[in-house]
């Protein structure tokens, strides 16, 4: 069934490459009906930008958060921790958040309303485009080049744009204020006096960054070595649409994996190279050519991956993508163009997901470079850094400065340190001359200014001879490659990737459609595992011993004791997307069965409570497939129970 | 080991009953340098009340929030939920936090810096009382009852407590202000115009009451239920102080069970209903008497207790500290006094445990009534109530209003709505009285304001008879019990309460005291559950098979191979609290054995690899104590490994 999905997907996808062809208004229906998302004070008319998360997202949530976990974290060795979102002023200033994180805003001159002046550009260009049938092809070429480079444009040359155009208030008609950066971090005081002002992080990356010397110092000093935080991040978006896509409040998972940036090397990078990623590289965006699958390992050859431990993370993302059971066909890594990149990202490729808004970005897998961390130790003025021990020493001349102790303070006596300083000052090259000066003449003479004096020495009080030194190693700033996952995002891709609507069958009617909605989680994300459903009202014990031991080995489950029929309970269990339904039926008390239903299939078999667990965490764990105990237990035979619920399905 | 420390703290409590006895600097010294915690931007200087977990602090935290799900959300079905830190004003306007949720502050006239009113009095009062040796009895008697009802103050009383004692700025001298209420939740506008007030939320729990009926609805229309949320809250703390115990941004997890305040039952009461509490009851408190362990159900014949639900989520919560590893001697439940209850609170007990800083409350469990569900009625004008079906349908009279339809609509045309309506808004008697004017008279004639007219009716059109109704149910406003759970309050206490410091040893330099500190923490807590020691620089192999197997099997790790002595490598595990340390040496490749040791007793037991993760689950999972395994494996014998982690314990 599964299958036949991905097929029709593939040929929707064909017909319209840019959007994911689900019915818009039965998907968010099914989102609000089953309280997966709805916008947060829904009851006060509720905020632009703000949702919460009912109980099935929020399991969902917990479990992809728990699969991230294991994924990176612990594969990885990887110090996570928990910094605050509150952050002063001065810590943004040094990430260059304060001057660069904004957006172009415009206001509606009477109403005050607000705008992003480079989104009011580009949808009055795609109108001009889809309605003006009397465009010229001057006027054409003209508007795609001015749509592809919006992201070029300072205030200045937008609002030459909206000049030029004409553009207005697009809810009022009325003239729109020359355009200005508005920065969207929130800003709020901390503490009473009003005085040190705050913002609530944009990201979480700089909690990380702050705290480098403590990582490192916990980590035994060993490089490279890679930090992990979950949290909050908030950025107050001038007008956000594209409902869960773009949001005031998210929850981001960001890595920072801390590198010599001199050496590029990945211990693991075999272990990787020949998976497979559809890459859309800034070549193939800038030619208008599609996005093609390669290996990881043919991607570097053609240059377009340049460091190793980025071309690693590309890997570990697609692999973690394909647990949380994205569909294989609505994927690509996209690579950012020049004009795109943020203030302090040298490469960047996005993971994007198809949904039915388009290609969105879910995870952006950013090479920072040194930038945060050589920011923070100039504005903190503590040397965020670590130590590379060389593997050979190598050897450096130079100059010395070989006073004789004994008889040169007796010479000088308060002098000897302010003339030390000045001579170890020189250059190699001052120093060679006032040695060759010793040896023709016997003496030198020199100014030392911050005594106001002119010292003679003879060739008896000092020398400048050559030397050699080891040099052990060196103090570096370690770059820095960030996969920054959108929990929020993945979470509304994978539930427009998992929906689909089961065909109707004859002797359902239209109206019936709402039922018949799946959600097809991969059980690891799925927001319970197992729904239980006792067909009579006097199963109560039986249900309370499965409860039990469900809980006892962390299944998670639903009970769904109502005395409606089995095929809305199933129906209850599919839109949710809970993968097995086990019915207790009369067999249970007298047999000591149950029948497991499989989600997508519809498939049933009859299996003992004694091996219900393993059978169950077989499944879950993905050690058996659905194939496996098919084979293994007896299927459901037609009874009562089963033909309503066979009228649901196909 | 565990034993003996208990009754060394037994001691200490005995001798000092208000402070948990560790020395503060060593213990804080270990929560930095081992990176627990540290404040947050530390680097730019800190900014008071806010701070950053470093990877063990942040991998105990996931643990205990992981034991509260499964603790109470699994086992009670609740419905987890996962809403905005973001809150437009009016929530808050409902929630009276606008209003109420201020602390008395005052500020020194001339430097302007804050301090909380109440705090300086308190603070005042604890000097004189300590340093001031020649207070009479009558002052001494007033200072005791000021301070005792401290909370009951106003500004204007806190102003003249300032000026009668003549109380100054404790940094400067100076004068200060009169007091006036600071409100502690931290606003930032939402969206761009500025216009939208916002705050960030001071707890969970409002965004569960705005989605209650959507919560209501997700349960089935069931009641009585309970929904939970672990999140972020903001406090913008007046003068933070007490290190990690008052800080200004907290992780909260939160409960509201939901119920019919008319329904005082508990369908589990009777499963908690033995076990023993130490209660410090209202009662107790104002009469100056200890707590006293009873048993829920004697708390409950007492009156301590009056609520069924109250009572078992306080039993819940005993067992939950248990399970995170609290001292047994240092946990109570104190009520709260009428004066320091929240504006919501109905009732409250705290579970407070003890710390340096003496007693914490971690834990409010209030019974917050209905308040919330009817403001948040009352200003969003949405009927948040829940439906109740009566058992037995009660029967009402009534006086009916019944017209001969066809009749009356001939004689008054259009005029048949608004007669009706008149009609149907009488009370019974004005009804009974006109049916008795027909009885009497053969009509009825009557004024109706709304269409400006006199109606005469006969009663062959129309009759007022008394009539019998069943009421099959009724809408109420639910009530909630609400345990609330500081997170971070709780891994501090936890921390100090399984910190401890061995006894030196007669060879061991009082110096390397910091290396005999250890935190006994229960392995399901405990931040890795195992520490692998490699003894030589070769087993490279044989560490990287076990670090996978203990990956495959969830079991968290760290490896230590650097080339110190074992001794040292053992201390490490021991201070961040890692309950078993695995040795690798030369038996591992000889014989396939490691030895297993255990952290409080330091004992050392020899494991084939091949049991290894079975005896390590059993232990983790609490299937089999120490001393079972110990029984089943032989002890390890004197090598030289061996004696120098000797060296390190008793």
């Amino acid at each position: 069934m599964k299958k036949e999905i991905n097929q029709i997907t593939k040929e929707w996808n064909r017909a319209n490459p840019d959007k994911l062809h689900i019915n818009p208004e039965e998907f968010n229906e099914l989102l609000t009906r089953r309280f997966f998302v709805i916008p947060s004070f829904e009851i006060y008319g509720g905020v632009a930008g703000l949702y919460d998360y009912g109980p099935p997202a929020c399991a969902i949530k917990a479990n992809i958060l728990d699969l991230w976990r294991r994924h990176f974290v612990n594969e990885e060795n990887m110090l996570e921790v928990d910094c605050s979102s509150l952050t002063p002023e001065t810590v943004f200033v040094a990430s260059g958040h304060v001057q660069r994180f904004a957006d172009w805003m415009v206001k509606d001159v009477v109403t005050n309303d607000c705008f992003r002046a480079d989104k009011l550009v580009g949808e009055f260009i795609d109108t001009e485009l889809e309605e003006n049938s009397e465009l010229t092809q001057e006027k054409t070429e003209e508007y795609a080049l001015v749509k592809k480079k919006i992201d070029d444009y300072d205030g200045k040359g937008l609002d030459e744009l909206i000049q030029k155009y004409g553009i207005k208030s697009p809810t009022t008609g009325n003239e729109l204020s020359a355009s200005y950066p508005f920065n969207l971090m929130f800003s709020t005081p901390i503490g009473p006096t009003g005085k040190l002002k705050g913002y609530l992080r944009p990201e979480t990356a700089q909690g990380i960054f702050v705290n480098f010397k403590r990582l490192l110092e916990y980590n035994g000093k060993q490089m490279p070595f890679a930090s992990a935080q979950i949290g909050q991040a908030f950025r107050n978006e001038i007008s956000p649409r594209s409902g869960l896509l773009r949001v005031r409040e998210f929850t981001l998972a960001e890595i920072e994996h801390f590198l010599n940036p001199d050496v590029d090397e990945h211990p693991k990078l075999d272990t990787i190279s020949s998976i497979r990623v559809p890459f859309f590289s800034r070549e193939n965006q800038t030619q208008g050519l599609n996005p093609v699958d390669l290996t990881i390992a043919e991607a570097m050859e053609k240059g377009w991956l340049t460091n190793k431990t980025h071309a690693y993370y590309i890997a570990r993302v697609k692999l973690f993508m394909d647990e949380c059971g994205v569909l294989p066909t609505a994927i690509r890594f996209r690579q950012h163009l020049a004009n795109e990149m943020a203030h302090y990202a040298r490469d960047c490729w996005d993971c994007e997901l198809l949904t039915s808004y388009g290609w969105i970005e879910v995870v952006g897998i950013a090479n920072r470079s040194c930038f945060d961390l050589e920011n923070h130790s100039k504005y903190s003025k503590n040397e965020l850094v670590a130590y590379e021990s060389f593997e050979t020493p190598t050897v450096e001349e130079f100059v010395a400065v070989e006073p004789v102790k004994q008889k040169i303070g007796k010479i000088l006596k308060g002098d000897v340190e302010p003339v030390m300083t000045y001579l170890n000052s020189l250059t190699d090259q001052e120093r060679l001359d006032l040695q060759k000066q010793l040896d023709e003449t016997g003496k030198i003479s020199f100014r030392v200014e911050s005594i106001d004096k002119t010292i003679e020495l003879t060739k008896d009080l000092i020398a400048f001879p050559k030397r050699e030194k080891k040099i052990l190693g060196r103090n570096y700033t370690p770059g820095v490659i960030e996969p920054s996952f959108g929990i929020g995002r993945i979470i509304y891709c994978l539930l427009e990737h998992s929906y689909w609507v089961r065909p109707k069958q004859e002797h359902e009617k239209e109206e019936d459609k709402i039922q018949r909605a799946v959600l097809s989680l991969p059980p690891a994300i799925a927001p319970y595992k197992v729904a239980l459903l006792p067909i009579k009202a006097d199963q109560d014990q039986i249900v309370k011993k499965l409860q039990q031991s469900l809980a006892r080995y962390g299944i998670s489950h639903r009970v769904d004791a109502g005395n409606q029929n089995i095929g809305k309970k199933y129906a209850r269990a599919d839109d949710i997307g809970i993968p097995f339904a086990i019915t207790i039926d009369d067999n249970s008390v007298t047999a000591g069965t149950v029948t497991i239903r499989e989600r997508d299939s519809c498939e049933q078999v009859i299996v003992p409570i004694s091996d219900l667990i393993t059978v169950l965490n077989d499944l879950i764990d993905r050690i058996k497939l659905w194939e496996d105990i098919k084979q293994a237990y007896p299927e459901q035979k037609q009874t009562a129970s089963d033909k309503v619920g066979k009228k649901q399905v196909k």
